[in-house]
């Protein structure tokens, strides 16, 4: 099964697609979800895929739904499509798979630029965090060091999962791309990290050339967090299916 | 290998589909199966498919057939179709595929609701079970309240597998579902559980205004119970491929 | 990759195929594999699939091919089709992929009935094995009864694999068909059981109404072993990793 | 997903194909690449497959890309096609599927012959590696018999992944293939082998009858092998998943 569900049509203008899916320390997920809430995105379409876990969640007035992930659209000085979902995929094409959906959408919405966010990975958690980035082409690493953004091989050599996919077959697509990944302790996997959020948002509002308030970031952190727990508990199951137990997933420097 | 083979093309007024496939406990098997004995429901069509085991079950008299999905058909009030079957899927992936192909069926004859069954895992053995359901639409929620189900998102919050998937996936059919899930021991895996059946019996004859006869059930339940061992370790083994070892099943909360 | 390759598109009257893949004891195999030589049959068509192992087996001589089934033919009282091949499948939905391509051939060439040979599993080594039986259809019962062919659920109640599928599957294209297992110790599967090949042989000779001299199966089966020691050893690895490793294939009873 | 990008479509008479992923010792990568790096060859191609490993390989710029297999080619003597790549498959089917993607290729541009490269494991380091060959047509071995070439299944009897497959998948398209290993330690699997190219090297530079300069392999060996180990780590976990731990791999002779 493979779903793409619109529910609006909006026009926009060659618009900048942003990418949070569940991953290390869900940076990814926290940052592109509190954009949606701040920027008061609408919601206007749903991708469904069987590449997801193989269940539904419910929520406490026991409405169950599919596992999904969702579009969203802002209007503004830069027009902006916002990706959150619940779940990255079961197996290996999996993850190409739903980077594929994604790209579908991209192209519909002639998206003229890709950021996908997520977390780095490091043993010691970092007080405040550095944004590491990989692009997908040469041009895009001088456009992007002015936002203190670090790029260095040695710190971030594989980007394993759908941030990192986007980033390669947007290229194909000739579409540009570009991973900002926050450093998070990002363990235990289920433990929302709103600091590493709050350093991806400072960065990536200038590039949108957007204001958004932080102060609620933690708050909202928390409560997400608890609302999180069980979906991550699924996600680190499937994590672990695909990529080996815990001690692996550190030599791969980022899940996401 | 996907094939749904119609024995017979009924004709049904929006009738109302009740599934019953193998998983904890066995509730919604063991439930959907007395259903169809005592309504005398009649089958119309199989479902054969390359995502179950891959397998033949053989009778005493030495007769061997596929593992399969069976279609029945009651007309009454309300005409309904009755799902049962030998099995879950093999991968996340077959068991969406497995709910596309009763969805299938279900939209052929213009279903115009879906009721899951099966069992929620608890610890400690319920001697009288609740129900606990979970339904696609919120409208839902004051229209099943009546027959004391309880929606509540801290008792269920995941629903893995055919059944869970059936009530996703039916919303966007704009099918009505909803999944009810009688409280059972569910452990060890391999036991029938006649007590929760019955509740969910009770239950599903309000729902669907009919009057159902559970006196045999315990009876039938046990004789069940020695038929469907073999199938039921099958089963287990297949579930524990998917889902991991016994102790990450429980955190699932529910199989089926 | 599917791929039926034919060498010769021979004409057979309504024949009979008999198949043998390698599995417990490798009694199917070693009976088909000898049924071949003895009947002098001709090879007419190869199947290669990626559901195969995913490798080539170099002969003595440095040729190297892929896994594949091969398709023979004998003219005589009943025209016969006699499958064997190197591999069953890697995936539980493989064995579904590769009876279908094995069914696919058999409708082509209008085959009237099909015997599927494999091993039962036995803890104990039977000196004299009995044949046990699980046919597609209740008529066929009384047809085989007279050889005496043990029918009988207790003793068989899931044949898993291709020898199981076929029987199974070709139920759904109007195909009488029935599996015939050697009893077998089956234990260490790498062993070939010359004793159970024989047993099957004798019975399926009167089957197919043709005499087969059965001198040398003793000392071919022990060449054979040495042939098949290392890609039996594949096989191993190939089921364990679908079905767990050995203690839980005996409660499966029958692989094949 | 599957995307083969033809940067440029040169005009070759008859190629050769020369193949070399990575695989036990990286022989077949590092000969290939080599022989890329001293022909100058140019590259003409780039395949993109979901059956690699879902992430990106990010260089020392911070520039990702895909995981890939890219297509090289030179006009001399024999015109030859050269084939490196990042990765063997996720799955037993991918190995397939990358193999037929490659063949796709090699059908375009009509290619008569097929080269595939790798190492042959052995427990002791082998200060002067032989050169163990298999074919897929008899003719070929007498062809090949002057380049000391060592053609004995006692010595090779299965060839598992990609340098396998392509000698064996060659056969159904009517292109004669040879698949070259030269003995190597390829233990642990991370370190590349420069001895073992080297020795490859010498055979294919006859085979080919172009001249190499041999003499900056070691130091090109060691450089390569620094970039490679995160890569190769990642391909190891990826062949532990679908051959089982190391123990089991030496029993299966090659990987490649």
């Amino acid at each position: 099964m493979k779903v793409i569900k619109y529910l609006e049509k909006p026009k926009l203008k060659s618009p900048i697609l942003v990418e949070g899916l569940p991953g290390i320390g869900n940076v990814g997920r926290i940052s592109a979800s509190y954009l949606v809430e701040k920027l008061k995105a609408k919601k206007f379409a749903e991708f469904y895929s069987s590449d997801f876990f193989p269940s539904v969640i419910v929520n406490k007035d026991g409405i169950a739904r599919l596992m999904k992930i969702e579009f969203y659209y802002y209007k503004g000085k830069n027009d902006i499509i916002i990706v959150v979902g619940d779940s990255q995929a079961m197996t290996p094409e999996g993850y190409y798979n739903i980077s594929e959906g994604i790209l579908e959408v991209a192209e519909k919405f002639d998206v003229k630029m890709i950021i996908t966010l997520g977390g780095l990975g490091k043993e010691e958690v970092a007080k405040s965090p550095r944004i590491v980035g990989a692009v997908n082409d040469e041009k895009l690493i001088k456009k992007f060091k002015k936002y203190d953004i670090i790029f260095e091989g040695d710190i971030l050599n594989t980007i394993v999962g759908v941030s990192g996919l986007l980033v390669g077959m947007a290229k194909i697509k000739n579409i540009d791309a570009i991973c900002l990944l926050a450093e998070t302790s990002g363990f235990p996997i289920v433990v929302a990290d709103p600091i590493g959020a709050e350093a991806l948002l400072r960065t990536l509002s200038k590039i949108l050339e957007i204001e958004i308030d932080l102060s609620e970031l933690t708050r909202d952190a928390k409560e997400l967090e608890k609302k999180l727990i069980k979906t991550e508990e699924m996600q680190r199951k499937m994590l672990e299916k695909i990529l080996g137990p815990e001690e692996e997933k550190k030599d791969l420097e980022y899940i996401g």
